[in-house]
């Protein structure tokens, strides 16, 4: 697949202070960090141009300069944030060799990152199926290689303490899980500081992924099987 | 608060088979059903009740013989699921003492109960603000009830274990997050029975609550504090 290539600027090589191209980016950024405020406000399929324009002060003609489309806001913002995430966790995993080790800077580079971007975090929760084509499978492969690089990190975990107990896949998602869902309920600005709450989640994950088999097995024990329906809806109908 | 009164059927009370009141439940709960599909796959705001009256194959004027407004088709979904799910979990713990064994209980019925209903649970975690008023106020009285259920479920287990550990407002939405999560992964249908994932979620969450302090100290010693800007955006611009 060709990855999808955002409008370019012409002289975005050429970073200096007040430089044209500077001026480019900042505006660019200040305008897709707007656009997740909004989109995470009122749903990206309630937005419209029109709405970025006004919350942003640039005119429509002025939006068109910076992106060819509203798919394209929305695109970049997903793209910045799986790329930027998973660029800042490989760099700091290069001088790691302890599995567990592992685990607790990808916990912590999830959460301060994220906590940092509540707003862009609802729209890649919420919004995920909201890009097509092209759009769609570049952050698709970038979210893939993010969480194929945190099911290695588990596996190596599970390898070191003898290949026991919760699946893979389970533990996986339960880990996004768990910390993707803070922006229902966390304030970044609250009493509770990132690495606070970095440091409960990874207390109860690792514990749980490690210690599982800890457990008394009556603790454990499967709950009888139940075969009533649990449709909230009775059956189907005409 | 008087909690809002959604449309009754004035012969509700009477439910034999085939009897018009029968009749129309079953009508409203496939409109439901079928309103909660298209509002996962489209979302709310992208939905109309044109679109409803398509798939539905209800005429217009035919759907508002059943509900108000396309807000009260959100309503009555949401509130369907909390009820349900909360009801069903009282019901269970009712001759249950063990703090843990109500945890089981309590992991196995959200789960079961929303494997059972994923369109319903994406549209309770997507559009859990675009209620409004009295509707936002009943649906948010019943999730609160379900949530302070859960969490003195977990302080029980916490006191019983002679209190130590993770933070009890972490832990409650940490549960809540690797749970409601299902819905971006996991298919009812596939290799993985709802059983299985409940069993290995309940392992997973159980042992790191449990068992987070058997973890040797140096395991969950914090990481060094970072101080960098992390928004993914580089400063504010005008």
């Amino acid at each position: 697949m060709v990855p999808y290539a955002p409008k370019q600027n012409p002289k975005s090589e050429n970073r200096n202070a007040k430089s044209p191209s500077l001026r480019h980016d900042q505006k660019l950024e200040f305008i897709l960090r707007t656009s997740a405020r909004i989109f995470a406000e009122k749903s990206y399929h309630s937005t419209s141009m029109r709405d970025i324009s006004r919350a942003t002060n640039v005119s429509l003609a002025g939006l068109y300069h910076y992106c060819k489309s509203k798919e394209e806001l929305l695109f970049l913002i997903q793209d910045n944030c799986f790329g930027r995430v998973l660029e800042r966790l490989e760099e700091r995993l290069l001088e790691v060799d302890d599995p567990v080790t592992k685990v607790r800077i990808m916990i912590e580079n999830h959460l301060s990152f994220f906590a940092a971007n509540m707003a862009e975090m609802k729209v890649l929760s919420h919004e995920a199926e909201s890009l097509r084509g092209e759009m769609h499978a570049h952050v698709s492969t970038r979210k893939d290689r993010y969480a194929k690089l945190t099911r290695s990190i588990l596996q190596q975990v599970q390898t070191q303490a003898n290949g026991q107990g919760v699946d893979l896949t389970v533990a996986t998602y339960a880990l996004f899980g768990m910390m993707n869902w803070i922006y229902n309920w966390y304030d970044p600005a609250g009493k509770l500081k990132v690495s606070d709450l970095a440091h409960n989640l990874t207390q109860l994950f690792l514990g749980g992924f490690l210690a599982g088999s800890l457990l008394d097995a009556a603790t454990i024990k499967r709950l009888p099987k139940q075969t009533e329906n649990l449709s909230i809806w009775r059956g189907t109908t005409s």
